[in-house]
Formats: C-alpha cells, sequence, structure tokens
C-alpha cells in the first residue's frame, strides 16, 4: 500500500484522546479472537508498510512489533476498520502462542456458574 | 450466576478511567467478530444476569441492551476475559445485524491496495 493511499486511511479512523485506536487481532484460519491492543498512526503505518502486525505499547511507550523479543510474530492477512472507524479487526496468522501466558489466545477465561473458570486451548476459537 | 460470583468476576477487570472495559461480540456460530462497544460495571451485571447483551452508551451515557429498540439482539453464549482483565470477548447469537448500517457486521471494509473497500456479507467472517 502506498504512503499516500495509508494516510487517506488514517484519516478514516478515529484515534481516541490519547491518539490510539483498539485493535483486535483473529486468527484467520481457525477464527479464534486472539487479542486486543493498541495502535497509533504510526503502528497502523508500520503495520501496513511490513506487514507484520506493529501495536503501541502503552506501558513502554514504544511501537511494539508483536512477536520481536518472543518470537511469537503476527503475519497481517487483512486489515478492516469498522463502521464509526474507531475499531480495527486484523486477521492474521499467528506464529506460536497469542499470549505473553503461553496461552494460545489471551481469552483463555470464561465465566461460568462457579465463577472464572480456565478453557482448553483447542476450545479457544469461536466454538 | 449469583451476585457474588458477578461481584468477584467484577474484581478481576480492569476498567478504564471512565469506569469501562472494551467487549468484543463474535458470533459463535460463525465466527465473525460482530462489533466493539464498551461496559461498564451494571453492563456486565445486565448481561450476566440477563443473557441479553447489554452495552454502556458512550454518546447517550445509558446502558444500551443492544437491540432494544432494532430488535438485533445478542444472546449471551459465553462471557470471557483476556490475560490482564482489561478486555471482554463475548460469544453471541446475533439476531438480524449486528451493524446499524445494516451490515452484517461493522467490520465491513478492508483495506486493499487501492484504498478501503467494501467487504461482501458472506465474507465478513474469519475467512
Amino acid at each position: 500500500m502506498t504512503p499516500d493511499k495509508i494516510d487517506q486511511l488514517i484519516t478514516q479512523l478515529s484515534f481516541n484522546e490519547q491518539g490510539l485506536v483498539p485493535a483486535i487481532a483473529q486468527e484467520t484460519s481457525t477464527g479464534a479472537v486472539l487479542m486486543m491492543a493498541w495502535m497509533n498512526e504510526d503502528a497502523v503505518r508500520a503495520t501496513l508498510t511490513s506487514g507484520e502486525v506493529t501495536y503501541w505499547s502503552r506501558s513502554r511507550s514504544e511501537l511494539w512489533r508483536k512477536g520481536a523479543t518472543s518470537g511469537h510474530t503476527q503475519k497481517l492477512k487483512d486489515f478492516r476498520i469498522d463502521c464509526d472507524g474507531d475499531t480495527i479487526l486484523l486477521q492474521v496468522e499467528q506464529t506460536g502462542p497469542a499470549c505473553h501466558t503461553g496461552e494460545r489466545t489471551c481469552f483463555f477465561r470464561a465465566v461460568s456458574e462457579g465463577g472464572l473458570t480456565a478453557i482448553p486451548s483447542e476450545k479457544q476459537g469461536p466454538k
């Protein structure tokens, strides 16, 4: 995607007062929602230019190419935005676990009658 | 779920400075990510008590039972939280379109070489 097309896209996004927009990463092969993190303009540009999903780390205040340290990268397959431009949905190919805990996805706890329970790895997808 | 179990769950959630946490709704039958909206404590309680997904409307500053006006309700099938408790993932049964535009999901625009393009309804899922 050319820089001017990326500039055009950025005008379609509604960044919050911190200059960030939430980005949901979904595994394209399984439909599993892997994680949600945040992007600023530079993260959007880096992701679309490199094809490697890059977020903004709010704790470290720096660009965070997913997997730069762990090797658990996310290859961008599709970049979607919602109706009002304030949320991004990424379709990705995930290498290794998405979660820093080693779980396949960050959403590995579900509410049940007894409280929060762990979800087995193979059930962390939509079904 | 009993009120005391819901209280316990709420202690596991990290609400932001506005008292809100993002909630992603995913269609359980197809894996399509339908939308992202926000929940406060009351919205979490209403959703878990009624089984009808209820958000907090930031524009109207009121509880928003999804579909209360449109009929396009979301029946809760599963309620998950992420590793650090600052994002909710809902598995839902969606009645009608999820998006107020009439599209099946709110994520109906994708980036392509030429800019943003519309995604056909049947391709608004993960694959």
